[in-house]
């Protein structure tokens, strides 16, 4: 897929992240493509008291139940965050084929960061494109977390 | 909270275990105690077409749907088999107090075999016991992937 489509759904994901922050969640937002269906979502912990309700899961969820299949082979999910251990095994568990996410998350991030989740021998091995539009990414979250102060 | 109590739980996540099995599922079950509430289920990956719809994973939804909090704080999660990435995100994502677990999962599990989640500086550490009535755990599954060949 060309860049130009990766920044697009990519910019659908931040999008979907500026939902979460105007629901006083943390702001992080997720594009999920598969077959002809494009999927969106955004944090919704809180609001869902759901400790699982991450934007890459609920994408993944719902692609699922939408193609009727836990499978979604030839996928490519996009997510403004470097996804934590919960969501990257989930990524696995769905095999998803392609995983592009925008920030770094230099704590939790179980991709590059904390973990390298994907070289622990899996069942399962995601191709990975980071950074992409990480600065409005970073920004956002950046924006969020000071007026939380 | 007492070893006869602990059994009693874990007797019951096994219960679920098999009618996962009898649903065509990898035989897992778990029990997810919190506050006044008992909270059984089992894995359903494929009859939901949901790659997350691991028994952990749904019993820590519907107890923090339940309570109204996604913070299952207090908590104690029985599961038949340890707990893989995604499933040990989300004991640290719900704060879990405490995980018992029965068999270890030499392969995928993310508690003591591939990896120790827990150790990797998250900001919860659940308290873990392993190793009850794990036998009865190993031959559930033992049983069920001699059928499926």
């Amino acid at each position: 897929m060309p860049l130009v489509q990766d920044r697009s759904f990519m910019n659908m994901a931040l999008e979907e992240a500026q939902k979460a922050a105007a629901l006083g969640e943390v702001p992080i937002g997720a594009v999920l493509v598969v077959e002809d269906k494009l999927i969106k979502g955004h944090n919704r912990v809180i609001i869902d008291s759901d400790p699982t309700a991450h934007a890459e899961m609920l994408v993944i969820r719902k692609a699922a139940r939408e193609i009727g299949n836990y499978r979604l082979v030839g996928s490519s999910l996009y997510v403004t965050l470097e996804p934590c251990i919960m969501c990257a095994g989930a990524i696995v568990q769905a095999r998803i084929g392609r995983l592009v996410y925008a920030a770094r998350d230099e704590r939790y991030g179980a991709v590059e960061s904390l973990l390298q989740s994907f070289d622990l021998g899996l069942n399962h091995k995601p191709q990975v494109i980071s950074g992409l539009l990480q600065q409005q990414a970073s920004q956002l979250l950046k924006t969020f977390f000071l007026k939380k102060r």
